[in-house]
């Protein structure tokens, strides 16, 4: 398949492709000042744990030489307080001396981890499997190869997936807009559900596995993602269904003790319906007991999840 | 509030308000053929399962006389598969001498139904309770009082309702058009969430009961009802919220013996997502385990199930 790139940094620019828009029309926003990516990033036109880091990075790179990054890193910060990708990433730019050098390196980075968590979570599966994923966790939301979406790619190559249960993911339509889009070019079949059928299928047992993304784990395992999440992990274990979150290390926060911690955005009341009082929760937290493997580029990781994050996070740094 | 009446029967015409267009538009259907009531029913201008066994009952009362009523109750009660009112009322109307007048008794029962078990429901209430349901299953549902909507009517009269969490109900938005449309008639105030935000809210304690309808209540007290219902029971035992199903007997198939032997409708994927493939199951099963009470006009049955279900039937033919 043609790769989805929905960052590029070209001619002193940051080319985003605005994802509210998908799949009907493949518009690019150029952004010439770290306001314009904070805007991109607020707005969703760019969205995804890992690829809002990618953006918010290209962001700090396109502060002017001699100007204060530090105060465009709070700005670019403060867009969505959920992931911590975007905070690493601001960490991360900060301590170099090239912002572009670096952002550059965190995109390559992002794709390698992609790729290598995709081969791990595709060794889980087996020919014949139908999986469920929930939200957008792909190549648009990363800026690489996906984190579930790349497991569900991989799985397919290798002949391991008969079929994707595409969660259609309310209110702003993750997966039937950007899944569909991204499972279509890649030639895997799906078909899309409403979010609350998910746990029938489970209960007619038409569901193999659920891989999802993750915005942040926490140092026990627990996750925060896409709201939704949660009461999938419920029902897969209701059901014996094996439920992964795919994930690169920079998501897991070794700052955040758990998941009540976790700091949970809630969206404008018009996402849900115009003019009606709603409660718009962007994201939910699963608790790690739920959560049969967490798939990183670093190894496969299962409970007593304090214990082998904390040693993943160990090896990695040494 | 004046009351929402769906249906009226009048200068021998069944007049269905149309439900796809709520809450935008009230626009009446004049149907003067039973195919007319019919089409009402297969695309949900009139819906909600005692609503549209009423609609089919004064569907028969418009076969002329000498005509064959049979016919026209097959081709009625072959509509819609799921909920079992609609066999109910075809049975009822074929066995009376005058089916008009039969289809007004029934009509004028199930409103008397609606408000004796709203009453049972709200004493299960207590002031200051936040309340979740899904779907629609008020007025509108049951040409009556309601039944869950019904309980939150007679909850919030009785000072006993501080607020309800609607849940939009995908793929056909009825609690986001159906249920917000007659709770603000009713002045009570509600909040609108995304299906999945469900589990999060109980998760922070933010609902003491969760009240829905149901389509057929199998006679162990396995309960179809919208997709949907069935993660929000699971995640209410989970979280230890009382989860009360409310409906009249007429809704219980003793010729169903468990969940497992309810049709489930399947409908066209067009309704979840134009043009993509989808699977749209239009409801689910609810395992009795996982019912803390059903409320019926003749008393609120809690397990074992069939047990009680048996004994409040064999008291209401006796």
């Amino acid at each position: 398949m043609a790769e989805i790139e929905p960052l590029r940094f070209e001619d002193g620019a940051l080319l985003v492709l605005d994802q509210r828009l998908l799949p009907g029309e493949e518009r690019w926003l150029r952004c010439e000042q770290p306001a314009e990516v904070a805007e991109c990033i607020s707005t969703l036109a760019v969205r995804g744990a890992p690829a809002i880091g990618i953006a918010a990075a290209y962001g700090l790179a396109l502060v002017a030489d001699g100007d204060d990054r530090r105060a465009a890193a709070d700005m670019l910060r403060s867009t969505r307080p959920t992931a911590v990708n975007l905070a690493w990433a601001m960490t991360q730019v900060l301590a170099a001396p090239d912002a572009l050098t670096r952002a550059r390196e965190l995109h390559r980075a992002q794709d390698a981890a992609d790729r290598r968590l995709a081969e791990l979570g595709a060794a889980r599966f087996a020919p014949g499997d139908r999986a469920l994923t929930h939200c957008n966790a792909g190549a648009l939301a990363t800026a690489g190869y996906g984190t579930a979406g790349g497991v569900l790619r991989a799985a397919w190559e290798r002949g391991r997936l008969r079929e994707v249960w595409v969660d259609e993911t309310r209110p702003l339509l993750q997966g039937a807009r950007l899944t569909t889009y991204e499972l279509t070019r890649a030639g895997i079949p799906y078909r899309l559900i409403t979010d609350s059928s998910a746990g029938t299928l489970m209960a007619r047992g038409l569901v193999d596995r659920v891989v999802v993304g993750a915005d942040r784990i926490a140092a026990n395992g627990d996750v925060a993602n896409k709201v939704g999440t949660y009461p999938l992990a419920v029902m897969a274990e209701r059901h014996g269904v094996p439920f992964y979150v795919a994930a690169p290390l920079s998501t897991v926060d070794p700052g955040t003790p758990d998941g009540g911690a976790i700091p949970i955005e809630e969206r404008d009341a018009t996402e849900v319906a115009p003019g009606l009082p709603a409660l718009n929760l962007a994201f939910d937290v699963t608790p790690a007991e739920l959560v049969s493997a967490i798939v990183t580029e670093a190894g496969v990781l299962e409970a007593p999840y304090a214990e082998t994050i904390a040693a993943v996070r160990a090896s990695e740094i040494a």
